[in-house]
């Protein structure tokens, strides 16, 4: 294993450690004088649907790419950390019953099977909620500037033209097979916008310029993609074991992907492509990039 | 009918009326450049959630605390329609079948029952989401300072120790009745918590000072009170035809209310003293504060 890989490893978990515990703390204070109790059993649902061992991947963008331009690390791991209960309140709901129906998540039960329906839906609205509450608290020491900032570009990245579109898309694939562009249109709101947001955060977090914020925007818009056909390569070739929830779904659910229109080698030379533009894009930065480089060539090539 | 009651009657017509326009405005708005499409059929069914011919107190609190204090009305207006949006989402969530299992809201099928489970999820959502994209919007016209507090105290009202813990505390007091000390926290959370939010918003919006935040907010806590009592009356002693919506549910399912604990002369000598309490604390603004009495007055005694 070269050093690179070994240094983007121990950097991934640290990230990994750091993003749990900031969520861990802002899910163990005391409720704030603008609120008024907080049930120990929606805050259990809320961290069996966060903590739930991930690999963290878009809170380590958001650090890494804060990293490069200048952003404090205290700052990013408060907006990776919200970034995080988001992606996960997505995940819970995802698994519904009336969405997804999916029992397993990492291997432990979802959070309607440990706890019920009704819980596993306000664990997923509090979490989403509680994402906007952890950018614009004062622990989070950034300018208002760029927590309104980092407010609106998450908000668009969740929202009806971002990931939650994506998925009331996705649910009409189900019934009418979109082509190439719809599935492309479909992936880059559904799981793409998320790690689109991840890297360009680290722009505003840093302060940059519009052009360096462009960049990093680009950036996570090519590693989206790669994650993707990533994703269906996996569902297609990988076991239940490794990925640590159902695989084969799309197939047995007849749902049309980039790789089952195109063929797996057709796949492979995209996910190479992607990766090249994607360093290339990053070349300006020399070495201090090389993470989320490293980063990119992870998403493309992981194993689960 | 007094002039009082007819200013009142038309104001809240008029706020009614202009947080529609607002609301109509950003969900028809095309995606903006962080966005990549709105599918039609996700906007249709947050339609059918939000625009739903609700009265629009929550919005008109917001517009009556901020003119009093100062505030602009164009401001004010686009964070009516984003708590509007986010309370339309507890709605549509809340009439679930895993949740309420409601099918009526307002005399019209349910987001669920219109369309299906999934997409009643994802509009909700996707409205919650919503309500942060418009509080943070160059469209609405704050400093960023101000944006930073209203998406906070937003959160806070919504999130985990507001509106949805108060949910979670909802679910769990059909198996283990509270007392009437925790009916008071359970109803602060899920009802009074977005009352008092949009009180103390207007403050928020007209940039006062802190004292002034203090007593707008303390107003929306016993406005909130006082609709939550009224909320129980109603619920006991109106019809469905009046209501829209199915009445007699709290008994039906044993829910303990304040009023079922404590009778209904109990409950209405307690609206009249939480009114004189909230009028005797906006009494140095004079007459300037008769819509916010009038709404006061309006929520204790409305008839649907």
């Amino acid at each position: 294993m070269s050093r690179i890989n070994t240094d983007f490893e121990e950097k991934l978990r640290a990230a990994a450690e750091d993003t749990v515990a900031a969520i861990n703390a802002a899910l163990s204070q005391a409720p704030d004088a603008d609120e008024i109790a907080r049930p120990p059993r929606l805050v259990e649902a809320m961290r069996h649907g966060v903590l739930n061992g991930g690999k963290r991947l878009r809170p380590f963008l958001v650090l890494e790419s804060a990293s490069l331009l200048g952003g404090e690390r205290a700052a990013a791991l408060r907006v990776g950390a919200a970034l995080e209960c988001l992606h996960s309140y997505s995940l819970v709901h995802d698994d519904l019953p009336a969405m997804d129906d999916d029992d397993l998540r990492r291997g432990k039960p979802t959070v309607h099977v440990a706890y019920d329906e009704a819980t596993a839906i306000l664990a997923g609205d509090a979490l989403l909620t509680l994402a906007f509450d952890i950018i614009a608290a004062p622990e989070t020491d950034l300018p208002d500037r760029a927590k309104t900032e980092l407010v609106l570009a998450l908000a668009r990245a969740a929202g009806i033209g971002g990931m939650v579109g994506g998925q009331a898309l996705d649910l009409a694939a189900e019934h009418a097979a979109p082509d190439a562009d719809g599935i492309v249109t479909l992936q880059s709101m559904k799981t793409g916008a998320l790690l689109r947001f991840a890297c360009e955060a680290g722009a505003i977090i840093a302060g940059s310029p519009a052009e360096e914020r462009r960049r990093l925007r680009t950036f996570g818009e090519l590693l989206g993609r790669a994650f993707q056909i990533a994703d269906d390569l996996l569902d297609l070739t990988s076991d239940s074991q490794t990925m640590g929830k159902a695989t084969g779904k799309d197939a047995a659910r007849n749902k049309a992907t980039l790789v089952g229109l195109r063929g797996q080698p057709w796949a492979e030379s995209e996910l190479e492509r992607l990766i090249e533009e994607a360093t290339a894009l990053l070349a300006p930065y020399g070495e201090r990039a090389e993470s989320l480089v490293a980063a990119a060539s992870f998403v493309a090539w992981r194993k689960s």
